[in-house]
């Protein structure tokens, strides 16, 4: 994870669970200026550092921390669109895929971009954007950090390129989502994107096709489904991003959202100020995020 | 502009014209470590520099050193489409922009992204990625380069976040472009964003719609039309990018191609393996990439 000290932002490791966590300071075991990035471009090196002397370090509550995005990624996110079969159903009858109304399962993976400015932190205000969006979204999604990069990734090689995972919300201004055509301006506003609370590496998470996506609006459950539901799957995903182009480590890809987004509901239910978004994805941590 | 010294980049100014080209390398100028990217962010402090000394360094012929990429932009590289009518037109017709063939304009602009690791240099080899796509194609583009960040840029203030210009080959894979209907996989495979050759201020450019944006297949003219005839014009573009989302020092906008590209004729006519593509803007300077 990464947390904040003053200006600074720290590495921490967290250690318990359920209400006793605590957050370990690792910096000083770290390159100096390493962030969680670094930590996974060096992880053969690294990891196990952690997992020797983490432990030993003086450890603080989870709760007095203020935790920041997990990583800086590289480049812009990676997202993958209607990869679910319920929300590409909800997104078709909703007229937001234009031209067409089509419920049409996609025959190859969506793939769009969010920029880096989109980035914040898992308990970050979310701004309303008003003046500029007013159907302001959510999307909970798991997002896939990859490790080693490389091109030509196969299937079958795909989850030696997987370093872990973190929670994603694909916020969304659905009005500029539509006017654009393409996504990345809709997708893209400042603080759409809170990343978190941790980035987690694949040993902690025995089958991800288990873990269960889920986001609630003012306490609301509103998207609930395993990951087990994608209709391209991990592999499918990083062998078709790195057929032609070279993936980097700390690149996120976040791999698609659950049927239940505001735009699923008829009359929609946009997001205003003041709405509390809970994103989780079990085993990785929730967000908690206002509109403000 | 950034040239190679071995294995590393070192920044150059060009001074003189048509042939009798020097290229001074300034980086001793520069603070250490500080690329075209950062000159970029420190303009107002580094331009006035480069400005007085830069003419009493040694020169070495153009022709004399391996040009790189301009700059490294801080992140993808932003993309406008169907930003030309006959373009719009031609890419209609073509059936490429599906699921429908409208021939109509677009009412807001159409944007999209170029990962980084596409990003490759003026004179550097494009590869054709056999296996991956099979319908290869050009689009000669201006990039706009942008000085001081910022969101919320008016069509007013525009002017003063434009630190200069570009080169850009928006090379596309027009099949994965169709196939995954949202467009970064299509437009992000490995080297397929010569950028350059030069990055130029905007004070070297008197009137930037002017300039000719054009293209050449071996040595055949495919592409040419004035940058006053884009639907959307850089301040539109600028405005439209930063409503929401923070603009950064160095950012790249390719703001789209004129008619002409590949599939704008009957049958397509794709690049192949041994083709020569120039790339070239009026007063910007010109690219030659070949297909390998």
């Amino acid at each position: 994870m990464t947390f904040a000290a003053g200006s600074e932002n720290r590495v921490g490791v967290v250690d318990g669970a359920d209400g006793a966590e605590l957050v370990r300071d690792v910096t000083p075991l770290l390159p100096a200026g390493a962030g969680v990035r670094q930590v996974i471009e060096r992880w053969a090196e690294l990891g196990p550092v952690l997992a020797e002397h983490a432990g030993a370090l003086p450890g603080v509550p989870l709760g007095e921390v203020e935790l920041r995005a997990p990583l800086a990624p590289p480049r812009d996110v990676f997202c993958v669109g209607k990869n679910y079969r319920a929300h590409v159903a909800e997104f078709g009858r909703s007229g937001y895929d234009r031209p067409d109304r089509s419920e049409a399962l996609p025959e190859h993976p969506v793939v769009f971009t969010k920029a880096t400015t989109a980035v914040t932190g898992p308990h970050a205000d979310v701004e309303a954007h008003r003046g500029v969006t007013a159907e302001l979204d959510y999307e909970a999604e798991l997002g896939v950090i990859i490790g080693r990069g490389g091109r030509g990734i196969t299937r079958e090689a795909a989850w030696d390129h997987v370093w872990g995972y973190t929670v994603v919300d694909d916020v969304t201004a659905r009005d500029l989502q539509r006017r654009h055509s393409q996504w990345v301006i809709g997708k893209s506003l400042d603080t759409h994107c809170p990343l978190g609370p941790y980035a987690v590496s694949a040993d902690e998470i025995p089958d991800v096709a288990a873990l269960l996506v889920e986001s609630r609006v003012n306490g609301e459950p509103r998207q609930s489904a395993p990951v087990k539901d994608l209709i391209f799957d991990i592999p499918e995903l990083v062998a078709t991003l790195s057929a032609g182009m070279t993936l980097l480590p700390g690149d996120v890809i976040a791999t698609g959202t659950p049927a239940g987004v505001g735009i699923g509901f008829d009359p929609p239910r946009f997001l205003a100020p003041g709405d509390v978004v809970e994103v989780s994805v079990t085993g990785l941590g929730r967000q908690r995020n206002r509109i403000v």
